[in-house]
């Protein structure tokens, strides 16, 4: 590779191509960061994506070292645990993690909004209104029609594509040989509701909590923003008996949550527009090998795309960045040292956090209202208590702490073993605080 | 979708799409099909594809099926084990199956022509040099870029391609919502080698056997031609050592044939050439799904590319055209029934080949030079010979017999169950022909 890097350009300007961005101007590089829509800033057009994101411990660490975490603070509602909706109304709450510990729902266009306008002042050059057509690997060049419909292509030292689930620059890395690819969709879409405010102008339910109904094969979920509003989200089979497919009729829609999710109808004012108004949205994981050709990377969600259900999406692709400054450090900017440890460490932790997400899914739709599965909860929450070097939830692992994804995954299946060994004593429904805790820690050594 | 199929589009006329179009035709369809490469028959070029092919009882039935069978047969070189060439030179012949069971060379150029004739002949329109460039899914229409360099669109019914492991139809499919993909190249590409005729103008080495240097990591592979010349396969890492990569020059080249595959050199005759001017190719599993967007279905590679180990891509692509067949007699041509079962039936199947068939370069590189894996499989052989019925071995469940892959690989893992734990046995290496095989083939009823 050419290792004289000093012009690079960073395609995408949403949350990670943005603060890859600072990061780099920030080491003295000449940035150049390319959009294909308009500058957000200026209009208030719905990108099509989610609404608000769970910030938490990774996201905040890089978000800290670029020194933005101030003016993010006034944006964070935290939400210190979930709250389950029982199909009869009744309410549970169990933590995210020990007191102190919380994750943060911050709406995705303000936080956007906080990195460009410090990318801006940082001297980064933003282009918007640039949608990339085609990458030249080999010769790292960028081909982009530009706002008066015009293409150009520019060269650079070095291309990062931090262009999202459908970067441009992974497809052209698609079409050069020995690429390996994985695209998988869920039977499940997504589609946005609302709970506005209350007539006082107060939050309608609990504003310091993740909402979920869990119901089986699906469920609704809430997150709270600044404006005391929640957004909801029903994640829910494209097809089959319920389904997508299968509610076409307002009556329809409004039977359906009336005996599905009946606590959160008198809440959603607007569920019949908004069912029929807001889209469908599909719902992908993606995984590919290898991230790094010639003078072209894969950064954040182009490397790997990951299904919504830890939370982790910005997390993991702001952590990419954060490690790709770490290795920066360590290897004093030469570049051909870093971007190979940047793959061969950033890989695994990538299809680690994928498949964590996936295997949440179940989690929050089916499990967190099961008994045994909420005792299992208590009984490592009580084991973190006791022996918090030793035992830590694997929620933990991945949402409050350092350790890499592929270690925590790792641990988690070790942990995931044990207990389902303790959960297999006939009474430990009833005795589990009575169960020997330390012979159970000591099995994580065996 | 659109039940009135009249007129049909098949993309590629590779030996899968023209194979498929003689079937259509003789349904009575009005067939159009598509090649981008010119007419093979008019010129000696080099497809860049595999040179022979191991034809077997899945792509023979289909052969038969279309009548074609007597001209095909002229062309084939029954194969009839594995003659495996140790280190030091020595010989062991394992047969593939009983008695009269065998495979068959036969030479991809030759097929295709044979097939080529007769879709001609049975009214099929054969259109060369028209390169797809993309297909409008909804609307079944077909983008070609014509000989004279001139795009033209046209509307048919109902597309299949059948335009292989790139196929301009998937890609197609792929930029719609919620279309699974799944590209994997395995770490090893692989280059075709000559052992051409004795100056008597005989077959260098046996005729009626598929030669196997098994060398752990890597092999080498021969089969016979017509013209009594082998092509060889190299199948070896691109990078490490050895490698690809790691032969640079004449001499090294020599050096490692000679210290790794001595009795193969001496038949070589142009070893020196032909490694460094024959490319060097990779090797890809595909996997997708669906393989049917409205009018539009994917077939052969196009649907299943596989790695060619167990020597089924032929014979996995002919039977996807016999079953479609099959569907057609018993659906009396009502498509959409007969696409929802094809699909439904047949992805199962791809994937279970798939997967046996990178498994079995493992058996084919490594285990065929096992002491115990042959003993494992004469055991097998007996089992087959005593208990035809009940015990057949997996590699004649997948080459001799019509049972569907999927069923094949299941079965096969319940065989291999139980032989780990005969094997296991401390004395089976010297007492194998003691064993009590009617226990063992109990067992699967277990």
């Amino acid at each position: 590779m050419n290792t004289e890097i000093k012009h690079i350009a960073v395609l995408g300007a949403g949350l990670v191509g943005t603060l890859l961005s600072i990061y780099l101007k920030k080491r003295g590089y000449n940035v150049d960061l390319f959009e294909k829509r308009d500058d957000m800033r200026l209009s208030s057009s719905d990108s099509g994506r989610s609404i608000n994101l769970a910030l938490s411990r990774r996201g905040i660490k890089a978000l800290k070292d670029i020194d933005v975490l101030d003016e993010v603070e006034e944006i964070m509602l935290p939400m210190k645990g979930r709250m389950m909706h029982s199909l009869d109304g009744n309410l549970t709450f169990q933590p995210y993690g020990k007191e102190g510990q919380y994750i943060n729902s911050v709406s995705r266009a303000n936080l956007n909004k906080i990195l460009l306008n410090r990318a801006e002042k940082s001297g980064v050059e933003i282009h918007f209104g640039h949608s990339c057509k085609t990458v030249d690997i080999e010769e790292t060049k960028v081909t982009f029609e530009s706002p008066n419909g015009k293409e150009k292509t520019l060269e650079f030292d070095l291309v990062l594509g931090a262009d999202g689930a459908f970067s441009k620059l992974r497809q052209a890395m698609m079409k050069s040989d020995r690429f390996n690819y994985n695209q998988y969709y869920i039977p499940h879409g997504y589609k946005e509701l609302t709970i506005p405010p209350t007539e006082d102008g107060e939050f309608a339910i609990e504003p310091n909590a993740l909402h979920i109904w869990p119901r089986g094969q699906y469920m609704l979920i809430a997150l709270p923003n600044l404006d005391k509003s929640f957004t909801c989200t029903l994640f829910f089979p494209f097809e089959g008996q319920p389904s997508f497919e299968s509610l076409q009729t307002p009556q329809q829609v409004l039977h359906f949550f009336k005996n599905t999710f009946p606590d959160s109808l008198p809440h959603l004012k607007n569920i019949q527009q908004e069912y029929f108004e807001n889209p469908t949205s599909s719902l992908v994981t993606i995984k590919c090998e290898p991230w790094v050709k010639n003078n072209c990377v894969l950064i954040g969600d182009a490397a790997h795309a990951i299904v919504p259900f830890y939370g982790q999406g910005m997390n993991a692709g702001f952590e990419d960045c954060f490690e790709l400054n770490v290795l920066l450090d360590k290897y004093e900017d030469d570049w051909e040292k870093v971007l190979e440890d940047y793959q061969n460490l950033r890989k695994s932790d990538g299809d680690a956090i994928a498949d964590l997400a996936l295997h949440n899914f179940v989690e929050m739709r089916d499990l967190v209202a099961d008994d045994k599965f909420l005792i299992q909860k208590k009984i490592e929450a009580k084991l973190h208590d006791l022996y918090p070097e030793k035992w830590m939830p694997l929620y933990s692992m991945v949402t409050f702490s350092d350790l890499r994804y592929s270690e925590a995954c790792e641990i988690g299946m070790k942990q995931q073993r044990i207990m389902d060994e303790v959960m297999q004593q006939p009474d430990v429904l009833e005795n589990w605080e009575n169960l020997n805790l330390e012979q159970i820690v000591n099995k994580l050594d065996q």
